[in-house]
């Protein structure tokens, strides 16, 4: 990496965005924010662009004209993309798959499109466990198929992964691509811990949760997977695919929702929904083998319970003391 | 099917189009072609829109409101949509990805569209074996990964089947995806004889190939292609995915190349390139498994070998009588 260069991080107002923005500053990196602030976030660039290493630009990552321009803007050669720009709220995708195409799909084909004219070398793009679908009880590996997306979150990955790997036949020298599933943590913006937090603030005696509560997800938290992605871009070669998640199966909606009760209101009751599947788009069984990443020398500091413990405790604020 | 119900078949002046419609239109079923018209055809819808139950519109089928208008034009509730509207042009595609994205996928991304408005039934899907990218000699069945595109054209037929698989889970009551690779016959728009044709007639005594003549592949006629369509459009469930090909495991361009000399200019010399892969976003070697499609009862009526000594009669008419 060469540090009088500029790298971008688009969708940077976000969550993930944001804490992969102060790990690269941190490191003395000059990051260029691009986040159409879709989904908000000004309070989280307010903070960010302190640091005179990080600039910030509000536009649309499906542009490739004027991401150009942004690039322009702030005088610098193009270093690395780190493309985490998309629409993080899958029921909206599913009820209007034109945001999933716009905001998912068409800012990594304008992502493309800005590498290939301002030569930019490696491109780090952040996709899914959803590009998968369902596998049941069966490990999910990088190298499984079929791959049949449920939701258009997903199918919009996908189609992202696709071209980013016409591109590397054609004319981009690297890509890393990052497959991970929920991810937790500080600024939280979206999520299950989010909505039981929210939920239990507005009716602190009840908390209803979709589905029978028996859906088993791994849960990653965004400093390991930062961690895992500042490793991956150390290692060899010019196309990496790595599932990132924790070693484990995950826990149960149920396990969150009584750690989030026991943690804000001990007193409610949770009343649960029926049917293992909370929404349209949603897996209910998910096993998730990170084994490829293992191999290369990286593991997870924490379990999906450590995991989902710790973010509750970053998104609630530390225990009131008795 | 309900006879009283329009059949859209997008893309339907393309070579494979004109074929599928003059099959459905011969089984009784009103039909509405929907083509842009972007790489010709006219001639081929003119022809085809003299059976009154064959109707046409112009119009890019990326625009499901235009499509919408076009089916309330000719009077009839949705049937079936056939579609095989895409750029055919590979190299096109990869000098210009823009033009994949919006002919291969967004038409994709504007039929479902318009399913879900006019609540379409079943969408069949014709995708291509180039979502598959490279294996080796490994064979190819429906379930390999990774799925690993090598050209714009591929992967924006991957992101089609994403797409679809998330509109199956969503609102869509059935979808067909069929993967083929080359398919050949007449009335040929592209394609590798029909380049071998071309250029022999316009330098009759050497014809250039790209590569070393060596890639082998399957190649399906169109006949035994829609053969296959109709066959699959009478099994049960509700995604349905299948190679479609010969059995064999292909023909080799230096086959193709001197089928085509010796039938168009014998003593033309055929002068050979470098290397096993033609073009970017070319596949050298291919084997791919029909045995999911055989299962069902259908088999291919032609070899590779066959099916291209039967394209270029076809190509070039019938022999001279001596």
């Amino acid at each position: 990496m060469d540090s009088d260069k500029i790298d971008i991080v688009t969708g940077g107002a976000g969550f993930i965005g944001k804490n992969l923005v102060e790990r690269l500053a941190a490191s003395d990196r000059r990051v260029l924010i691009l986040d159409d602030l879709s989904r908000g976030g000004q309070d989280r660039v307010v903070t960010l662009v302190q640091d005179t290493r990080v600039h910030f630009r509000q536009v649309d990552c499906a542009d490739a004209d004027a991401m150009a321009e942004a690039l322009t803007s702030v005088g610098g050669e193009l270093g690395d993309v780190w493309h985490l720009a998309a629409n993080s709220d899958i029921p909206a995708g599913v009820a209007d798959p034109r945001i999933d195409l716009h905001r998912t799909f068409q800012t990594t084909f304008g992502v493309l499109e800005l590498m290939k004219r301002a030569k930019g070398h490696t491109l780090r793009f952040a996709s899914s466990s959803a590009i998968y679908g369902s596998f049941g009880d069966t490990a999910i590996f990088e190298d499984i198929g079929p791959l049949a997306p449920i939701s258009n979150y997903g199918a919009m990955k996908l189609a992202s992964e696709a071209q980013i790997n016409a591109a590397v036949e054609s004319y981009l020298p690297r890509a890393e691509v990052y497959r991970f599933p929920n991810v937790v943590g500080a600024p939280a913006t979206h999520g299950v811990i989010f909505d039981f937090v929210n939920k239990l603030r507005a009716t602190q005696d009840r908390l209803e949760v979709l589905g029978d509560g028996t859906q088993r997800k791994a849960y990653l938290h965004v400093d390991d997977l930062i961690a895992a992605m500042l490793h991956i871009s150390t290692l060899d070669g010019r196309r990496l695919t790595f599932n990132i998640g924790p070693s484990d199966e995950g826990v149960t909606v149920r396990f969150i929702a009584e750690t989030v009760r026991d943690r804000v209101s001990p007193k409610a009751a949770i009343a649960y929904g029926e049917g293992p599947r909370g929404w349209v788009g949603d897996v209910p069984t998910f096993r998730y083998s990170v084994q490829r990443l293992m191999d290369t020398g990286w593991k997870p500091s924490r379990s999906s319970a450590e995991t989902i413990v710790r973010a509750i405790e970053e998104i609630v604020g530390p225990e009131p003391q008795v």
